[in-house]
Order: structure tokens, then C-alpha cells, then sequence
């Protein structure tokens, strides 16, 4: 038997496009001899739908797909992910099934039976889980058909679940595990996916097929990376990560060949790549094209527009320069420099004239108060207002240029610099946007040298530094890495070695700057935790505040 | 039995107030006789705690309240909410529990069978539910003690779950039902809980006493409106709304009297008060009390200004009047009736200069292009910026004005008008907020009659009319309304006989600014289906797009 996997881009609730997309794969899997071809889950619609799922005229989209895929299944069957609606009224209103389509019609369905609710996921918001096993018969196999979660309730110090679908599939004796997934990527995340698939040929002693999502979807970025594991354990073979693929593998083959086996992974290379999915996706999918962003001559603007000249072209991508009297000269000249290594385009529009008719304007109020954050935060401002002006006028999206050590502490102006369509770095802590651009230049310099050794600095107050309001970012970063992506508390920070006072600055700013990152743009995910859809806080919250 | 219903305005995450607070009840409940005082779900961390359940340290804290208040138990048994940590590696690490304390120890411990997990609820996200019932024995009485949904799952057409809590704990006969919730308000909520609570006390025969939780967290107010219902299934008394309340019921009278029964109830009295709590609460929680707000002499700004005076106080509210050159002059009449009407403070700031001077700065790249959006965003993002000025120079937080027919098609400046720290409106729809303006007007005009019935403007160009770009505000709320709150299909909102054209048009204007929604203030809910966490839409998605 034949099995093709066909790591699709889908768009969520696109249905029109996503049929058009999985019946090209069906015809390319014809080509490459296969006699069942699989998709990802959900991919009718698109994954993660959300809400949608709670129009029934959505769900009735979905269904339509399916049926159009059933007709093109003749000559070939096809697996495919669909949302159910459950006929029975008690419990959630519908499953999260595989479709398996053959001769022009639906002739199995399993249901997802562990529904991640957690992070980034909240599939038990909509649907009921199976409660009953079965297997596909096809071509003389037996075929245990798995949903993405299925698979990851076994080898976990602290499972999720009480319930291994495997296990009840197990006694039915399958021949083989297909997995249809929509698993997000985060830099670590491939590693576990690997482990996961693994763990389960072992146990059950039978290869597994599994087909992965790839694509941005707003924040979370699918990496596809699908994958075939031989029984004793071993990765036969990877498909790409970040691009679409149908690529066809011979059941006998995996079973007595070792395959070409696991590709090599980076962890800057992986976000690199992954960033420039999303950049990519989030624009085309909302039918966009061109982008702005404000050069400060810093390390995270031009990383930013390194990553959106690389995934939209430069010619799509403008750069503003936005001096004040506090901007030092070297700013510009570097930001002048990072659009020239880009060839992207750039305009200097000075803030002076602006700020000047701002401060006049408020000076019968102000009434000689001293400069403070007002002023500061006027200039970031200013600098959003002129931004949102081109964007308008001219009509590109602006890019929120903030990492997630600003955004973990609050160090950024609401309205001002936490503006845009969409932040790139927001969930990449300061320490790793320096790697990323020791990644971006390990070829040649991409992004000027000044750009990465200066000291940050927001420059909207003589001589400002990062330093004069913030820890060194190398500590910084471990207290957020540890406190955000690993909810340590603070007595286990401070048996870490992190000084009191330090820890407990620290995490108060986390918790008291939550109204700021509630109004920021979606973050495109790299980590196993972003802020975002992945991490709900009570802005009231008192906890540590 | 003497009970009493301890319906308390926890904080989330402040342990320390949360059980001084407690404390104080217990000691008001002594004096009231009573021999058991209940306290609402999660009452030891407030409700909903989201993801600080997901640090242990939150958890201990938790922990710690509990075995406070169990030695306070004496004399006297308490009930209280309160998370516990599930004993075994398999599902989720908590469950959402109901203590028992008597005699300075936890004396029996229920947990929550029905997660919900839906709208506003991620319960399951965190929560592994109940599989074991038992009835707590006191004082010779049998008590089912259950908590919030647990008691949702009878008499619905559609129940979202397929076990019933009471059911099984019917075999074990119990006297009487204790509630311990944590049910936030909406306009139509009320009715609804009470219809449960009688399904439930006819269902069983017993009474019950439902205890729910007051107080606003952020986006979600809890209404209180705690209540004893009788066997036969009638209301034995309600406890008010919106206000922290003991009152203790003797379990005897309870079965024999009729009691002072249900409060009247009306739409917009409900919405105003609730309103008035989620202000109050969000600025005090926060330790925040000043309150700022752009008037432009239109019905949101007025109605909004008129909740801030009321919730804060006159004196801790300021208003700005920024007038440009588009600006009529009875918007500044109006907007300057409404604050002495009120008798807050108002500053009047023209934004000419700062508009001039940004329209200077980008002329060179405008190059004579002709004033479209650019230029009307423009004049909103200046007031939003000096708007900002004031607040961070002095302190107050901008109150967002607007409204949700406003925020549902978006009708309105991302980084202009759709800033603050708090949405006071929008979960309001336009031809609601008349009607909330009526009801204020009721006893005399404290909103300008003019602000009230003249055509809605945002006065961003000349004679420029809402009606202009959007439908009538009765048409348009209507399929808002259906749309968003009720889920219907393009279908069926024709089939009620709305212009397909239209329907098409608005229902497009939804789903394409999702990315504006994405970055608003969070919204006071006071309707079945707010925008914010209850509603959680996919940006980049399709569907109807």
C-alpha cells in the first residue's frame, strides 16, 4: 500500500480555496502512484477555526467540502479533517473527526477522542470526545486512524488524559498509525513531536504515518514536518518544514528500509524560518501585500525589517525614520545603512515640528510640570501617528517591532510603539533577537554591527539607556524564562540564585503591565509560550502585583 | 439549620483581602445565628483566576486561605470555594472544589462535576471534573453541595454535558442543595438562573441555597442576586445585586413560609448598575480613581461620562473637549451642559494646531493626494494622544466611549478612538445606549436632550453622518444582534427578511475587523455575547470575509 502525505497550507474558513489546494494534492498523490493520500486535521476548514465552529452555517461549509472530496476520491481514497455534528443533543455540539472517503462517498469516521484544552487550544469549547474505537479497513490493512492529541497521552510523567485511545484501538490488532495533526509550532516543539511519534511505534510496534499542518494562521505558525516512523522506533522520513508537500511512501519500504531518516534542526533557523512564514501567511491570507515600520537604528527594528523585506520582498517594505532631538546621529546613519544592505526603501520624517505643537498645546495644562513619562510616551506616539498616516494614506500594514522582554515588563508605549497589524518579535526575548541576528548576518552583515553591540536604548530622554530602568536583559531574560514559560515562583527563583528584591521587581512588572498587552497586536508564536491566545491573565489579578 | 449566604467581592489573587473579607462574614454570620455560612466558587482567589492557576505557588496560596478560614470555623461550619490539587498524575492537575470547615479542620471536600467551557468559562482548561458524589452530613441534615454548572444540566433543550451531578446524588437522599457560584451578569442572565434553580428544587423536592459571587474582575461582572428557592419551585428571597451582602435563613422557614420572593428586574436599570460596578470595581481593584474621557457632545461620550461621575464620583472625572475645525459648535455646547449637569471639570483642547503641524510634516509624502481616511484617523489619533498626555502626565485612565455596533462593523480608529484602559460601552449596542441614556434622563435630563436626538457623527469631515457609511442604527443592531449574539446565517437573517445585499455587507464589515477588536481595551460584558474573551475569532480567517 501506498500512503501520501499532503502537508497543506489551509485557510481558515477559505473552504473554496482549501478543496482547490487538497484536490491538486489528490491529482499529484495520483501521480506519485498512491492509493490513499491524508490531510490534516480540520483541514476543510482550516485549523484553528475557533469560534466559527459555533455557526452551524460554518459547519455546513465544512460538511460541503467534505462532499466535494468524496467525489474526486475514485481511483484513490482519501483521509481527511472535518468537524462532526454530534446527533446525539447531550454533550458538545460536534466531533473532531477523520473523514475517510472512497468510490465517491464517506466510509468511516473516527472522532478525536483527546481534545487539547490548554495554551494556545480550546477544542473541548466545541467538541465532544469519541468514545468509541474502530479501524479502517483498507486494502486487506487495518488502520488505526488517530487525531493530532490522540497520540500524546503516553511516556508524559504528568499525562493530560485518562483515557489512550491507542490502547482501546490496540486489541482490534492495526497494521499501521495514521495521525492527522495541526500541531503549532514552537522552537523546542519538534524535538516532543519526534519523541511522541516515536514512543508510540515502540509501544504498539507498528510504523505511523503522520501529516502535519503547515502555515500561519494569525499567530500560530504551522510547521509541518510531517513524518513516517518505522515500528522499532526510528524516523523513516521527515517532509519539509515551513512549505507545502505531497510526498508518497510505500508501506513494505518503511517497514524493511531505514529511509533517509531526521533533519538536522536549529533553534535560530527554526524561528528565522518560522517568522518568515507568518509574516508571509498573515499577509497573504488577509490579501495583503506591502508593509511599514518605524527604523530606530536598534536591534529589533531592523531585525524586523530583515525578516519582513525576506518573506514580503524589499520592494514591499518601507521604512520610516522617525529622529528627535534625543535620537543620536548614529541611529539614523545605521537604520540608513540596514534599508541599504535590504535595498528596501526609506523616508526620514522628523517628529520636532509635531512634538513642538503637541507641547504647546498642553502647556497651559502641564503648567510647567517637569518633563517625565508624558514626553516620553509623546514622542512614541507621535511616531505611531505619523506611521498610521502612511499606512493609511498609502495603505501598508504596519509591523510592531516590540520583543517579549518589552512586552513581559511593560517597557513600551501603548498607542506609541506597541502599535501595528502585527508583532514579529513579541515573543522573542532580547537575549534571542541578538541571536537571531547573529543568525541573520552569519553570512555577511545583513543588519549593521552598530545595530547589535550598541547599548538599547528607547532614546526618547537625553542619554537614555535600557539599563537605567531595566535589569541587564541576560538576567532579565532568564527571571521572564523562567517565571512566564516555566511558572516558577519567586522562592524558586531565588533558590536559583537571583537576588530578592531583583525577582520580585521583576515579576510585579509582569503582572501589573497585563493591561498593555492586552491591547498589543497578535504575536507570531515561537515559543512554548507566547503571550497572547496561549496565556490568559486577569488584568485585575493581584496575585504578585 | 440556619444558613447564610455570604455573597462577598473577592479580588482575584489577593489572598490576603479575599479572607480578611471572609473573616468579617463569618463574624456577621455568628451574629446572625447561623450554624453554617457559605461563600461563593473560588472564593479564596476570586473568580475566574484563569492562568495563575497554572503556577503551584498560586495554587499554595490558595491552600494556605483555606486552612485560615478552617480555623475561624469554630462555632460556626463555613463552605468556601477553593482549588485542589488533583492527587493523581492522569487529567488535569486541579479540581474546582467546594470546603467544608468545622471545628478548625476541612472536614469534607466536593468538587465540581460540570465544567464549563464555553463564551467567557475556560474551566476545562484547568480543571479535572468530579467522578465522585457524596452528600455532606450536618447537623443531622444531608447537604448536596454542588457548585455553579453543576446544577446547569437539567431542563435545557441542548445540554452541553452527559452527567447530571444531582442525579447521582439523588440516591443518597439529601434534605436540602447548596450552590456555591461564580456566575457573571448579563441583561438576560437573571431569568435564566432562576428558571434553573426552580427546574432544580422541582426536580428534587429539596430547597436549595445558591450563593453567587458580586463584583466586577476585569471584563466580567458577577451580579450577586444570591437566592433560597423552595421545594415546590418558588423563590423563598434574593439577595440584592451588585452589592456585597450576608443574610442568614432559617432552613425550617424556608420549607413552611413564602418568603419575600423575587426582585423585579429591568433591562436597563440592570445594565446601568452593572456598569457602575464594573467601573468601580476596575478602578478600585487596580488602586486606581481618577477616570478621563474625550466629550464630543454625542450620546457615548455623555452616557459613559455619566456612569464614570456616578461609579467614581463627579470629582474624579475629567473631560476633555477637543474640537477641530469639523466639529459643530453645539457638540461643545452639549458636551459643556453634560459637565455641569454633572458637575465634574472639563478642559477644552483644540487639536487645530497639532493637526496642522502633522499635516505640514507629511505633506512632502502625501504629495497632494486628496483628505480621505488618512486625515479623518489623523484627527482622531491626535485627541487619543493628548488624551494620553493628560492621563500620563496626571494620572487619570482614559475611558474608552465606544460602543458595540461601533466595534462590531469597525467604525472607529485603532490608536484614536478605540483607546483606554476600560470599555465602558461596548458591549452596548447604539440603540441600546438611547435607551440607557432614557434611563438616566429618567428623573430629570442629565444627558442634553440635544445629545440625545441629534443624527450620530464622528465629525471627522464636513456635515459628516454615521449614516453616511453605515445602516440605520435599528437596521443595522438588529442583524448585529442576530449575527453576533444569536449565530445566524447569512440565510437566515434574509430569510427574516433582511436586504441580502445588506446582509452580506455588514456581516463582512464583522469578520474583516476582528484585527481592530483584537486590540481594544477590554469591554464590560452585559450581554450574552461580548467581544473580548468570550468571543474568540480567528483574525486571518475567511469565512463570510
Amino acid at each position: 500500500m501506498k500512503i501520501a502525505l499532503a502537508q497543506i497550507n489551509a485557510h481558515i474558513g477559505h473552504f473554496e480555496g482549501n478543496v482547490a489546494r487538497m484536490l491538486a494534492a489528490v491529482e499529484e498523490a495520483k501521480l506519485q502512484g498512491a492509493d490513499i493520500v491524508v490531510f490534516p486535521e480540520l483541514s476543510t476548514c482550516g485549523y484553528p477555526p475557533r469560534d466559527f465552529l459555533e455557526f452551524d452555517d460554518f459547519v455546513h461549509l465544512a460538511d460541503a467540502a467534505v462532499q466535494r472530496l468524496a467525489e474526486a476520491a475514485r481511483g484513490i481514497a482519501i483521509l481527511v479533517g472535518s468537524p462532526t455534528r454530534n446527533p446525539v443533543p447531550e454533550g458538545k455540539d460536534l466531533y473532531n473527526s477523520a473523514y475517510f472517503l472512497a468510490e465517491g462517498a464517506v466510509r468511516f469516521v473516527q472522532h478525536k477522542t483527546l481534545l487539547p484544552t490548554y495554551d494556545v487550544f480550546d477544542e473541548y469549547r466545541y467538541f465532544e470526545p469519541a468514545t468509541q474505537f474502530r479501524v479502517l479497513e483498507f486494502k486487506g490493512k487495518r488502520i488505526a486512524v488517530t487525531i493530532c492529541e490522540d497520540i500524546w497521552n503516553i511516556g508524559n510523567e504528568n499525562p493530560l488524559y485518562t483515557v489512550c485511545p491507542l490502547d482501546e484501538m490496540a486489541p482490534l490488532q492495526p497494521d499501521l498509525i495514521i495521525n492527522l495533526s495541526a500541531s503549532p509550532f514552537n522552537y523546542a516543539h519538534s524535538h516532543g513531536r519526534i519523541s511522541v511519534v516515536k514512543a508510540n511505534v515502540e509501544r504498539y510496534g507498528i510504523p505511523m504515518f503522520y501529516v502535519n499542518q503547515v502555515g500561519a494562521q494569525t499567530e500560530l505558525i504551522f510547521d509541518g514536518g510531517s513524518m513516517v516512523a518505522r515500528p522499532g522506533g526510528k524516523i523513516f522520513d521527515e517532509l519539509p518544514y515551513f512549505e507545502e508537500c505531497v510526498r508518497t511512501y510505500d508501506l513494505n519500504e518503511v517497514l524493511t528500509q531505514p529511509g533517509p531518516g531526521e533533519q538536522p534542526k536549529e533553534k535560530y533557523r527554526l524561528i528565522h524560518d518560522a517568522l518568515l512564514l507568518g509574516l508571509r501567511d498573515y499577509f497573504g491570507k488577509l490579501g495583503l501585500r506591502q508593509a511599514i515600520l518605524g527604523l530606530s537604528g536598534g536591534i529589533d527594528s531592523a531585525v524586523t525589517a530583515v525578516l519582513a523585506a525576506r518573506a514580503l520582498g524589499p520592494e514591499n517594505v518601507r521604512g520610516l525614520l522617525l529622529p528627535s532631538q534625543f535620537s543620536s546621529g548614529h541611529s539614523v546613519d545605521d537604520a540608513r545603512q540596514l534599508t541599504e544592505n535590504l535595498g528596501m526603501r526609506y523616508d526620514v520624517v522628523p517628529i520636532g515640528p509635531a512634538y513642538d505643537s503637541f507641547l504647546q498645546t498642553l502647556e497651559p495644562f502641564f503648567e510647567g510640570r517637569p518633563f517625565d513619562l508624558a514626553e516620553e510616551n509623546l514622542q512614541a506616539r507621535i511616531r505611531a501617528v505619523l506611521l498610521m498616516g502612511f499606512s493609511n494614506k498609502f495603505g501598508p500594514i504596519l509591523l510592531n517591532t516590540s520583543n517579549k522582554s518589552e512586552a513581559a515588563v511593560g517597557y513600551g508605549t501603548l498607542y506609541g510603539d506597541m502599535c501595528g497589524g502585527l508583532s514579529v518579535l513579541g515573543d522573542v526575548y532580547k537575549t534571542e533577537v541578538y541571536q537571531l541576528a547573529e543568525y541573520i548576518n552569519k553570512d555577511g552583515e545583513v543588519i549593521p554591527r552598530n545595530s547589535i553591540v550598541k547599548p538599547p536604548s528607547a532614546e526618547l530622554r537625553p542619554n537614555q539607556k535600557d539599563s537605567d530602568s531595566l535589569p541587564e536583559y541576560d538576567i532579565l531574560d532568564q527571571i521572564l524564562y523562567q517565571y512566564i514559560d516555566r511558572h516558577q515562583s519567586p522562592q524558586d527563583l531565588i533558590e536559583m540564585g537571583f537576588e530578592e528584591a531583583l525577582v520580585r521587581r521583576v515579576l510585579r512588572l509582569v503582572n501589573i503591565n497585563e493591561f498593555k498587552r492586552h491591547q498589543t497586536p497578535p504575536i507570531l508564536r515561537v515559543s512554548g509560550k507566547a503571550f497572547g491566545v496561549g496565556r490568559r491573565m486577569p488584568i485585575v489579578g493581584k496575585y504578585l502585583a
